[in-house]
């Protein structure tokens, strides 16, 4: 394998020393690139785009090439797992991703395979590989899952929702069947992002979007404890170098401290908590990735550049930071106002580094 | 006026002894009690049933015939305020509210009046007082506002939003703009509140819907602090009683303790965060409303009854604890459901207070 020339993402995810505080961005290969959107159209739908690994690469490299960024992240979405269980994933204009079997009753848990990253799911492998292939060790490749709840979650509902009322019936009325659905899913995930590892990702990202509309006590039992399942399962070293994984729980700044014992490398953590005492509270458990409102990158150039350095004083000095937004960027960003956000980072970042090296 | 015959919520919120923990649901009169349906079907649409005092007081009444609840709720809407503000409100099948002239510029928010609780917003002090007296002291009747950050957010954004973008816009990058608009919402919301305590309510609630989108930073200058503001202006007292104020953050379970010192006499909590630790962390300054998970309601009679033992037991023993969801009741929940829980409570919740009266 080539030679990684930039590690300071890696470095940061395992607390090690860097020069400046690495960034890379959610959805950072999306629909706010100009690029993004004409090879989106030369691929037909959003899922045709995910299967062709040569159109998956040129949209994951677009924002690289746009933006000195410390990572790349696979292009894809978290239902293809779903879909290569069986679910018939649509993405439909104007409504969101819909599944045409929606899972309800044993026998529809029973059925569900646990789909093979090589068989069903090898269009992902074949991005990854070919995604790491063309970074020639530019930057570490991210692999990600979305999580047991959060996939378990629209798998019940058949669609994305407020309030995921019938996955939560099912969770309160018969949680036997909602464990029984989370272990097909902890098999599935976790032989997804092994083949992933395999296939060359160099970090993995767990996105548990859903599990903040959770009690604490459901989100430790339907949510975290099948993460940490699955985090047990992983390969956790590639090419003679740590693959540090990432558990990112939108919504769950209250139960930091669970979450810092999950056997994760680092938490990610959105904007309603401030990035200071969640180091205080994790401590020196995990590093912490985000957690800028991606609704900052509206305001002006001046204004993203005293959140940015907003948030680099609410971390502090040292490394076990990566800088993100808090939830992925939204479509409408002006792309200039994302070079602004770098620019402040590279700026400002490297004075909370400079005694620590 | 009327003696109040059942002060089991207004004891609960001072944090004084009762015999059992009150109760109340919010949105309890609502579409999922069919009389509801039938008389806003009579109404013709949801506003005129708001704007006519006479059937705005039949729907309030509803759910106290049907269940044996400790406070009814005024029926109206949040946006009542902005619309009585030039605002142009609107509801639309399958859309949710909508604004014709949402506020965007210094002169679209220097052009917004206070609107007068007795003039434009008369309908719902009629309401007000039509409610309170057909009570006949029965329960005391809660009246209600929107934060001002709350209302914001739908003024600026024009209707309802995942993200309320557009008003963040103007947060970020024209923070003097919108504390120009929130300070008009202060001075409406207290007049409106005081208003409704002129007219009758014998408690009333802040609802901060969307505060909990905010970093922790802002949700103290945008949402925390004109909360407090309004609060410092209120008539705390009518008919020799203390009129308890209750604030309502959705999501704000990382700040109580913040709240707990805005002057409110109780926080409503939603069941992301666990009552007993909210208990711990708010100490003796305020009362506790909450938390039962909407979508628990969806569940078995007996997965209900199992819930409201765990929600008590979270509280633990003694006074200071309204019982309540932690959001609004779901159209689709079955009544009987609702009659599970009513039992629930006044079968277990007397132990609880049982050696502190």
């Amino acid at each position: 394998m080539t030679e990684l020339k930039n590690d300071r993402f890696l470095r940061a995810l395992m607390r090690q020393p860097v020069d400046r505080t690495p960034l890379w961005i959610m959805r950072q290969a999306g629909r706010y690139l100009p690029e993004y959107r004409a090879t989106r159209a030369k691929a037909g739908s959003f899922m045709q785009l995910c299967q062709n690994a040569e159109l998956a690469c040129e949209v994951t490299l677009q924002p690289l090439a746009r933006f000195d960024l410390d990572a790349a992240i696979l292009f894809s979405d978290i239902l293809t797992v779903p879909d290569a269980m069986g679910l018939g994933l649509g993405f439909y204009e104007g409504e969101g991703p819909r599944f045409s079997n929606p899972v309800r009753t044993a026998a529809d848990i029973d059925r569900l395979p646990i789909p093979d990253p090589e068989g069903e799911l090898k269009y992902v492998m074949n991005a990854v590989r070919t995604i790491r292939h063309e970074l020639h060790g530019r930057v570490p490749l991210i692999g990600f899952s979305g999580s047991p709840w959060t996939l378990a979650a629209y798998m019940v509902e058949g669609e994305g929702s407020r309030e995921f009322s019938k996955a939560k019936a099912m969770m309160f009325d018969r949680p036997d069947l909602m464990e029984r659905l989370l272990d097909k899913l902890i098999d599935s995930v976790a032989a997804y992002l092994n083949g992933q590892i395999a296939a060359g990702a160099q970090a993995v990202m767990i996105f548990d979007t859903w599990g903040g509309m959770l009690s604490p006590r459901d989100y430790l039992r339907f949510s975290l404890e099948p993460m940490q399942k699955i985090i047990a399962k992983l390969t956790r070293e590639a090419d003679g170098r740590r693959v540090p994984v990432v558990v990112f729980t939108k919504g769950g700044g209250q139960w930091l401290e669970s979450m810092a014992d999950c056997g994760a490398d680092a938490l990610g953590i959105d904007w309603t908590t401030d990035l200071g005492s969640a180091r205080q509270r994790v401590g020196h458990k995990v590093a912490l990735q985000g957690n800028m409102d991606p609704n900052v990158l509206y305001a002006s150039t001046e204004r993203i550049r005293e959140e940015v350095a907003s948030v680099l004083a609410a971390y502090g000095h040292g490394s076990g930071h990566v800088f993100n937004l808090g939830h992925g960027i939204h479509p409408g960003i002006n792309p200039e106002h994302v070079s602004a956000l770098v620019n402040a980072l590279h700026e400002l970042s490297p004075a909370y580094h400079a005694n620590t090296n």
